[in-house]
């Protein structure tokens, strides 16, 4: 569902994959107008796994819902003048590019010979133009090294694209910063966010690096307890596994209070002079710390360990496959307000996200499903270009652009 | 380094642990005044690992850098009463409170009744306002049954905190979202962001949870190769690894004539039948493909790789660990503009990175370090609410807020 707070703010969206359109997918989720531009017959993303019998990527169509779709042939000039046009249109509430495609043709300064103002943002791999994804950039964060029990010799990738995700936000917060700066001062603004700057940086803020420069230590590979404090995954005695955070002293005090462990921790605190209300000395002995505390865990089943850890405040989740999340939980379903149901063309009906900030003052509406490519193709021409019927249908006599009969989904 | 975007933004942090602090730091980056208030001696992240010998957090540091500090004893309702102050007092460019500790006397309409447009943003663990942390809220993604090999029975943790990163992102831009909706409007807005809807909404813009609703499949666990294309790390002759991705057609080809693979590719697609042009087909093929390729790069250094992937543009990434990044790699090093030194007190001087976005028109100001506690007290109280010395002086004798001597590395 989608929010005003960026009245109608057009975005020109030309991108592939996930960073450029999440990022995206998060502006109008708050009231953007984005117009995501495809190449005629769709990009390099639109067929990505996975996709339904009827070949329609649930990944693409998740990502680009609540935009509108043009498409135009982008090998030709006359489509990307058009695509030029639409990013410098006018209007204070326009002339803003989104973008991962490093091509000349939407370079910052073709933009702004256009319109003095113009604001876009490039998503890159790597800031000297070459190409780097989200595993690429990870295998060098080190994080591969101490995940799951890796190694420097043995790495373990993490699954989710967490760089890309970090991108898409951070793109996202750049882009109305931006737009909010140039409401006040009249500049325009190229901004560019590469990848590996986006892991890089972050490994700054984390710590990672001054550990490493001023401490000269690595992250040890701890498996699945957590750093720095006292956590773990328990098994239940019905083969069932739960995450237990104890990182603030008054989670530890939970967790010892829920398992009944007080005397057995008190005598280790004893055996090894170590202090527990301290996360870094129950970081010290997690290991017999954890060994402690699994037979409380083992011995019953999933269901009496959340009731005893919920009485008692602990912070603990269950795991969870994607279908157990779905079938089992109820802050992914149509209980949860940040969540609505969507019918997609060539999908069909599914349970689908929002933005996940909670604006209770204001309204929400409903987001538009992801469009056949070129469903808005005619609208947005006329719309934002003035065109009149009879020139766009020259630009679809001329295979500039197409409609939404176009999109592979819809070849017999 | 920080960007004048925001107009010296005067945001009130009062926060802990990941997410609120890095929502805070990516605003001051692009110019926020991010004023971050911390109960007198610190608060509960305050000495979170990695800790400097003297005790200072690298932790804490990295992620309060840019920011002023002052410091309150939370716990008297002089002391609430001063953030509240701080948090509400007027101009357009004020007015904004980012937090994740959900109590009563941070909530939005106690500020509303203060100022009635003030801006809130308030991060939790679940809407509910039950506590998770990242650890236990990926947990019941699905994602640790799938990374780096591991089961529903014996699941895989992240190491890197994802949710808590994207949730910061995400936030940061909720909030200049709703300056620049209260700049054209003048309304306030309540924000309010939980990590958990944070990790199942990205759920499903990823299509993970339509795939799982309407495909009723889970992602396979695959080790280290990427999903949906062909990608994975592989052992080069002197010990290394390199992470190689080929997602689209174009990176394929690349790397199939980089290993001078492509007799040997078509043979395999001979014999399977299958079209390693389409990517769900080379992500069928994943393991024979990888075998295939193995000895290529078995049988060559890592230098002797890079040479020969870097000519062929090929995708690909280099293992490191983080030091190893440090020591070699030049995207983390001055040579890189998003980087600069600090000299941290009660830590030293050090690599630190502002923000990941470049924007080349723009000038960069060096970014402060992470203060001592209460360093800002003062200066924040006479600037912000007017007090003069002597009142000021009159709140530290009464022991409502502090200075930097009574920062923990301080003490004797």
């Amino acid at each position: 569902m989608t929010y005003p707070f960026l009245n109608r703010l057009r975005v020109i969206e030309s991108s592939a994959f996930i960073a450029a359109p999440l990022a995206g997918l998060t502006l109008a989720q708050f009231g953007a107008d984005v117009i995501r531009v495809d190449m005629i017959g769709g990009g390099i993303d639109y067929a990505r796994m996975p996709r339904m019998p009827g070949g329609r990527s649930l990944y693409w169509t998740g990502l680009n819902k609540g935009k509108r779709s043009v498409a135009i042939d982008l090998r030709r000039s006359a489509g990307r003048e058009l695509v030029q046009a639409l990013a410098t249109a006018p209007g204070p509430d326009a002339g803003v590019l989104l973008t991962n495609i490093g091509t000349p043709w939407l370079a910052h300064d073709v933009l702004a010979s256009r319109r003095a103002d113009a604001i876009s943002c490039t998503i890159q791999g790597n800031a000297d133009g070459s190409t780097a994804v989200d595993y690429t950039v990870n295998c060098a964060t080190g994080y591969p090294a101490v995940t799951g029990g890796g190694s420097r010799e043995r790495p373990v990738n993490h699954a989710l694209p967490a760089w890309d995700i970090a991108c898409a936000y951070q793109a996202a917060f750049a882009v109305v910063a931006a737009v909010d700066h140039r409401r006040r001062t009249g500049a325009g603004a190229q901004l560019r966010l590469a990848l590996s700057d986006m892991a890089f940086t972050t490994l700054s803020h984390l710590g990672v690096l001054a550990e490493a420069e001023l401490l000269d230590q690595e992250r040890p590979s701890i498996g699945n307890h957590l750093y720095g404090a006292f956590g773990r995954d328990f098994a239940t005695a019905d083969g069932q596994r739960v995450m237990i955070a104890a990182i603030s002293a008054g989670q530890w005090k939970a967790l010892v209070a829920a398992c009944d462990a007080a005397p057995a921790v008190a005598e280790l605190a004893r055996a090894t002079g170590l202090d527990f209300a301290d996360e870094a000395q129950r970081f010290e002995a997690r290991d017999a710390l954890a060994e402690l505390l699994e037979p409380w865990f083992a011995t019953r089943s999933q269901a009496e360990v959340a009731a005893v850890l919920d009485a008692h405040k602990v912070c603990w989740g269950p795991y969870r496959t994607v279908r157990e999340l779905l079938a089992t939980d109820a802050r992914v379903s149509m209980a949860n307000p940040v969540f609505e149901r969507l019918h997609t063309p060539g999908i069909g009906e599914h349970l689908a996200a929002g933005a996940a900030v909670r604006a209770p003052a204001m309204a929400r509406e409903a987001t538009p499903p992801a469009a056949l490519l070129g469903s808005h193709t005619d609208e947005v021409l006329h719309e934002v270009l003035g065109l009149d019927s009879s020139a766009i249908g020259r630009l679809h006599d001329a295979g500039v652009v197409a409609g939404p009969d176009a999109d592979p989904s819809q070849r017999p």
